[in-house]
């Protein structure tokens, strides 16, 4: 330890601050290829005041602090920057409170998002945002990106779920916003301002989330289609039917083709698209809105159920075989989809560039996968230009660069595009106030 | 005119300045009773473009702005200060755009709440959030005070339907915030920020709102409690049973007098509470669930649906017979609906007040309306001294002073007490990012 940390070291309990270069270097990056700086140290923060301790340390020596949850991120945000400290909340991970009456929990942020759902699920509740990594990513890290899932096509994103938050600010002061009721309007948005901010406004230490009823039993399809095209006119059909799906997921042939080649699911080779829909209700009915399917399995028992949906959370790891995995995160209007994937088809094509994409239909939000050499420290060129062109697509079709992963290192050069420089002054200027010195999250979101 | 509205009249078009004092003075107040101050003159806008021109005038003189859409609101977010310009929304009426696709409108702030709803209807749609005025407010009025309603309980307030919006600033310069995409993350939200901001951050010209599946029929009962208690466990025992509510409206025995002595509905002498509930599915399951009641109501057409939920529309137009109505609106967690009834009936008591209370019940969403004479200019010594005993209760019961009808001048003594100083400081820090010369709705929400 260094002077530095050793007044860090000595303002926290024994044994929270992690030095050795390994370890540390462990903790500098999430699942994104930005290349991270080099941290003076980590916390391992327990509790609020090891945040509070940490903050006011960070603010009288003017040192960078990178929160971070479990390090799943797909954007850079929890990258480290040179000279900072890592500050990990995944050791706060307490319930405070699960109230069923009131439908709402206080959560701290190394709670695992499944965790906090299977612990709602014992009182027939549910806590609906679930991320694709739900089962290894925190609350917190869900609440600095405002995570999105499968569900939320009916359940809505995180920031849809959170009531108020306990955050510590730059300075170490603490403040409580937002409220444990249903609704609230006394004041500004904090809460919402906090929610996807990934860590540049403050640090939150505990959430109070909304739960919600879980639904009965679910009805369940797999459709496979000869053409995307037929695919999005089903997931059209579905939503304007009133099925209400709380999944609604689509897979195109490389995404299909990988997971096969690991286990054989029998694709046939006309396949070109697999839907994935899942809603109370009916399966015939959304079973009879994929007229143009080739195929189409209805589970009739959970076990179906959770096979059918087994075969899309399998496309992640499927794709990781093939090599390298960049996960881009366009989100588009559901009409556009169709010119959305074509898009995405052409950009490969010209840049030679392997992508294989899934979406989650029913929001218009879509993950091109570029896959590239595993020897490679980076995304190569053309992978960058493919991607340039996919997002300036989106952008052009009316949607945005990213509909739940987040802004991080990975999309700032593109940001503008998007929000344009108003937004950018005041983007700037939010920061300022609450994080004058510059010392939270820099050069991430914004 | 005197040089400085002359000036803003020859920066807009013909007839869209009104000096007149006794038209400015209609332009003046809201629906509370905080006395207003003088106007210099109202703006009437018609585009994007009046209220641009109107903002630069008002910081090239640095007038104050005090935006307005119909007027409706209970809080005085639209009070005038003395020396403002009005700046009146409500001929901005178009709705731009409407997507069965994509289930969005891209509406003007002066389109009436209710039309919208209606544009969507013809759509198998729905513009979910329903403020009581829904009949006569304005989207601009309900995006500035995130406004809540009946339905909410379902589909929540304002905020949740809203994905982007059309800003112009105080300087003038024109921000587009959000998006037309179910989900997105490129950037701090600040379509939140500006929702329930009462006017004080930007003046909105247009806003992309989403739309729902409007519900196929709905199950619709009312029910007759002898006991403000045994109404409130129907209330729970609904929720708890997944009946997924979309209206679940209480009502006290002094507010049901007020409707039984105008429209004559026959109350029976010893109810003491009713009970509005609508759902989708079994009238019968939710009639089950109210086992304590001694009369319950159950629709069997859309007629007598209409008909039940017209008692609770009376509501507020029965109280306005017995004299002037102060409404509040304090919102607790559902669990401790009855402490805040019963706090609600002893500050009545002890302070000699009458209240009549209608309550969204199902978001704990309380609305004790504090009755006083007629003669007098605003409520009286006693009234205020009830209201503040009102508040501090919600706010020990873990509640919040409003839950949808915001802070504007009314509640603002009051907002320190939920926030703390730390929220204020940052509310402060926000409001100087926005609109550094202070010109646009001062004094107001925080």
């Amino acid at each position: 330890m260094n002077e530095l940390t050793s007044a860090l070291a000595a303002a926290l309990p024994d044994g929270r601050v992690l030095t050795d270069p390994d370890v540390v270097d462990s903790y500098a990056r999430d699942r994104t290829f930005v290349p991270p700086g080099r941290p003076l140290g980590v916390v391992l923060a327990r509790s609020r005041d090891d945040v509070v301790a940490t903050m006011r340390w960070a603010t009288e020596h003017r040192v960078p602090v990178v929160p971070r949850g479990a390090g799943t991120g797909l954007a850079g945000g929890a990258t480290a920057v040179d000279g900072c400290v890592v500050l990990s909340l995944a050791r706060m991970t307490a319930i405070r409170e699960l109230s069923p009456q009131d439908e709402i929990a206080v959560v701290e942020p190394g709670v695992i998002t499944a965790d906090l759902d299977r612990a709602a699920r014992e009182h027939g509740l549910m806590y609906a945002p679930d991320p694709s990594s739900y089962e290894i990513s925190t609350i917190g890290g869900n609440l600095a990106t405002n995570a999105g899932g499968l569900r939320c096509v009916k359940y809505g994103v995180t920031r849809d779920s959170t009531l108020g938050l306990e955050v510590v600010l730059a300075d170490g002061r603490v403040l409580n916003t937002g409220r444990r009721t249903m609704k609230g309007v006394a004041g500004y948005d904090l809460t919402g301002l906090f929610v996807g901010s990934e860590g540049t406004l403050g640090v939150i230490t505990a959430a109070t989330v909304r739960l919600r009823r879980a639904p009965g039993e679910l009805a369940t399809i797999a459709a496979e289609f000869t053409s995307l095209r037929d695919a999005a006119a089903a997931v059209s059909a579905i939503v304007a039917a009133g099925c209400r799906p709380s999944m609604l997921e689509l897979m195109d042939r490389t995404t299909l083709q990988a997971i096969d080649d690991w286990k054989n699911i029998g694709l046939e080779p006309s396949t070109r698209a697999m839907l994935i829909a899942q809603a109370e209700g009916s399966a015939d009915e959304m079973a009879a809105l994929c007229g143009a399917a080739s195929f189409v399995a209805v589970s009739s028992t959970p076990e179906e159920a959770a096979e059918l949906i087994g075969v899309r959370r399998l496309a992640y790891h499927a794709k990781e075989r093939l090599g390298q995995c960049l996960v881009e995160d366009v989100c588009v209007p559901r009409s556009v989809l169709p010119e959305m994937i074509t898009a995405i088809e052409e950009a490969a094509a010209r840049h030679g560039v392997l992508i294989a994409t899934v979406a989650h239909a029913g929001d218009g939000n879509v993950h091109p996968v570029f896959i590239f050499d595993r020897g490679l420290a980076e995304p190569p060129e053309e992978v960058w230009a493919a991607a340039d062109e996919v997002f300036r697509a989106a952008l052009d079709l009316g949607g945005t660069l990213t509909g739940e992963h987040g802004v991080g290192l990975l999309k700032k050069r593109w940001l503008g595009l998007e929000t344009g420089p108003v937004a950018a002054e005041l983007h700037q200027g939010i920061k300022q106030v609450f994080d004058p010195l510059n010392i939270l999250n820099p050069g991430k979101a914004i």
